[in-house]
């Protein structure tokens, strides 16, 4: 059985979610088929393949409340068949014609990819927009997927303490916004999906007009154009996308804190998510400055928290810190370090505090500053130097109301951060009352 | 203009809840009309007066996501007049005849009601079964409302402290479940309400068989019943009621923290809630052991949080406890104290956590329960002897899922508490994974 995935959000990834465009020459060409459709097209011509991907902009922050994992569970529905290609032949046509493919779906996102030698491009596109309106969906194909999604996530979530507290963290920090729901849905709701919801589901968010083509690899913009006139631009549209219009989250007025005790804890945890602004909300150079800021405090052995809890205070086995601010409404600023043995939490957490502290207070350093740039960006020179992921920031850009090309070019704005741009932004999210802090511990309270 | 309110669950109210029918011998009488809308008659006829109240079996848990508010709101616009009676004329009719009226919205219910002379009962109901169908909404007349109740919660919650701090935890100890989220709504929420969110609401809730008729006082059943038929039994349901199936909240594994900083604060607050079953979700004696364990913690200066924290220890100035068992999914169980001044919040949750340990691990005396139970019945015929406080009472007690005569014969199951009761309730509930604590302090951290 297909191995699908919902795509857990990597911190590498995410910090490194940029290329400049000096230093990469990405070439992007987009435009949109005349149903609404979006194209965006990224030669590499180093080997004959493509990646095709199409995507939709709905993810679980677009389901009903009640109806948590709907977004997902559809994703392992299309997978399920049409008319024309029942269940198992786009599988077969991908193998043997020595491909691979899988989908994700996130709070913003729902997308499905292949990677396949590029004279079958055309193949991959035809397979794509034939799922994108006729799948067919029985309660025959349908009510088993609940048991597959209902298993993932007893391995991903149930099983794993510190995914379950990252899930408890998302819910204490959002009161009204659906990114308190996890991708994946919380098990009493998935149990409940039913067939009728997962199809009134796709009829609702499927369309073309609700869909983003990336294609990355050997192909040329105008052969991507006529192929995908020729597979999507025939579909007629059956809705008319609405705004997603998300119910904004209300100003947090309170420190939260969630307490996990769990006895398959190896090691405690202490993390704190500040609520943050996200490269789709800023207007300003926030996003960028944070997302250098992460990596002054922690990434890295020369990272502000690494040097002074592991190194200096020996305090803390791990430490890092984080900036998640690829998403439509909101993102998020984090810390996280893991005590030594016999440390108290209360201790690292001080510490932790302190560094914070002391970067409201007096900011950072050039020396830090153009350290992390410079790493950064040669970073991203490594990251980008790969067809999957041009096609899957170019996506998730696009998908978060982003401009394609825009999503090469952070390297420009993100050279003119400045040390009072850094200063600023973490003024702005650092801030206590916009905060949850995570603890999780193997050890067990009296009453717990 | 008319004084419209959020019902607030009174915490005397929710523990007085109940009343023996062998100490109140109150006669009830039930019987659905054919189009399904149930009728409760509390005859009384020590005055000359009837409480008439309808309650539709909606509340803001029955909202969807990004519509919170829209319960409450649909409550203020139910006074907008129709086509017989234009806005003002239900109003006045009242006045004249001596009457007064008003209306609520909690999670589960929206209520009305009237207290008026008895002979004008078929008024009432002539009244309020015509707004039930034919209500007039439009832009004029629902837009402005919009700001009364944005100026509703200023003045209830954003001005106060406390009230952040109750809706703060709630949004932390929901995660999934509409509890988490406030009556009166979010205020992003509300000021993007519209007439056709109303109007589809009101379709979608409002018909007799969604309703319940309360008719407490001066009035025969009989006599009631005949009136009823005449105004409500003619009225033809627009929909079928579906049940109320809100999504259940999952276990609760962590246990979690609101820490609230606001200057405006007159004394620090410490008060914790747990998730708890309510008289509608169990079979067992847990509600009612919950709601005498709460009066032995909890209830006046003889109970043990008072004794111990604000007589012995000196340490508070004020120390309860509560059990908040009348509603349809999810319950709380709840303590609460104010340090005396000088005295840290740590020090006195500490001993309410030390009360707390011992409770779990002795269970309670004999003479505590006897006492709790002896001055519960002692209360509850004082509470009961209000004519409008048994309406009330038989309203959301239906209007919860429960028996009209079974809320006004608790006494015969309370009467059936034993200590092992107790303490199994109270190892079920009193587990600090399923809590909440909540924080309120005047002072500031450095980083707030």
């Amino acid at each position: 059985m297909r191995c699908l995935k919902i795509l857990v959000l990597q911190i590498a990834l995410l910090c490194l979610a940029v290329a400049p465009a000096s230093a990469m020459n990405i070439e992007v060409t987009n435009f949109k088929l005349a149903n609404g459709m979006e194209v965006v097209v990224i030669p590499d011509h180093r080997a004959p393949v493509v990646t095709h991907m199409v995507w939709y902009r709905v993810g679980s922050a677009d389901e009903v409340s009640g109806k948590s994992g709907l977004a997902h569970f559809l994703e392992h529905l299309m997978f399920k068949g049409t008319t024309k290609n029942p269940f198992g032949v786009f599988d077969r046509l991908i193998d043997i014609n020595g491909g691979e493919g899988n989908a994700f779906t996130t709070r913003d996102y729902t997308a499905y990819f292949q990677r396949i030698a590029s004279d079958r491009l055309g193949l991959m596109m035809e397979l794509e927009a034939d799922r994108m309106q006729n799948l067919v969906l029985t309660d025959e194909n349908v009510l088993p997927e609940l048991d597959v999604v209902r298993e993932e996530r007893r391995e991903r979530t149930e099983n794993d303490p510190s995914a379950l507290l990252a899930e408890q963290i998302d819910a204490a920090m959002y009161t009204a916004h659906p990114y308190g729901k996890p991708v994946i849905g919380w098990m009493s709701e998935v149990a409940k999906l039913t067939r009728e919801d997962a199809l009134a589901f796709y009829k609702a968010h499927y369309t073309p007009a609700n869909a983003i083509l990336i294609v990355a690899g050997d192909a040329q913009p105008e052969q991507v154009r006529a192929l995908a006139e020729k597979y999507y631009g025939v579909l007629k549209n059956t809705f008319t996308p609405m705004p997603r219009l998300r119910t904004p989250e209300p100003a947090p007025i309170a420190a939260r804190r969630v307490i996990m005790t769990d006895p398959r804890a190896s090691t405690p945890i202490f993390q704190r998510s500040y609520l943050g602004p996200t490269y789709s909300t800023t207007e300003n150079r926030d996003a960028y400055a944070l997302d250098l800021l992460a990596d002054i405090l922690g990434s890295g052995t020369q990272s502000r928290l690494y040097k002074s809890l592991v190194i200096d205070q020996k305090i803390a086995a791990q430490a890092a810190a984080w900036y998640a601010g690829d998403a439509l409404d909101n993102g998020s600023f984090g810390v996280y370090a893991a005590p030594n043995p016999g440390v108290e939490l209360d201790k690292v957490e001080a510490a932790v505090d302190a560094i914070l502290a002391d970067i409201l207070k007096n900011g950072v350093t050039q020396k830090e500053l153009d350290r992390v740039r410079d790493k950064s960006i040669a970073e991203q020179v490594y990251t980008l130097d790969d067809q999957a992921t041009l096609a899957r920031i170019a996506g998730a850009g696009v998908a978060t109301g982003l401009d394609a090309r825009a999503v090469f070019s952070r390297d420009v704005e993100m050279l003119k951060v400045s040390l009072d741009d850094i200063r600023e932004a973490a003024a702005k999210v650092i801030r206590i009352n916009r905060s949850v802090t995570g603890i999780l511990s193997p050890e067990r309270s009296p009453q717990n």
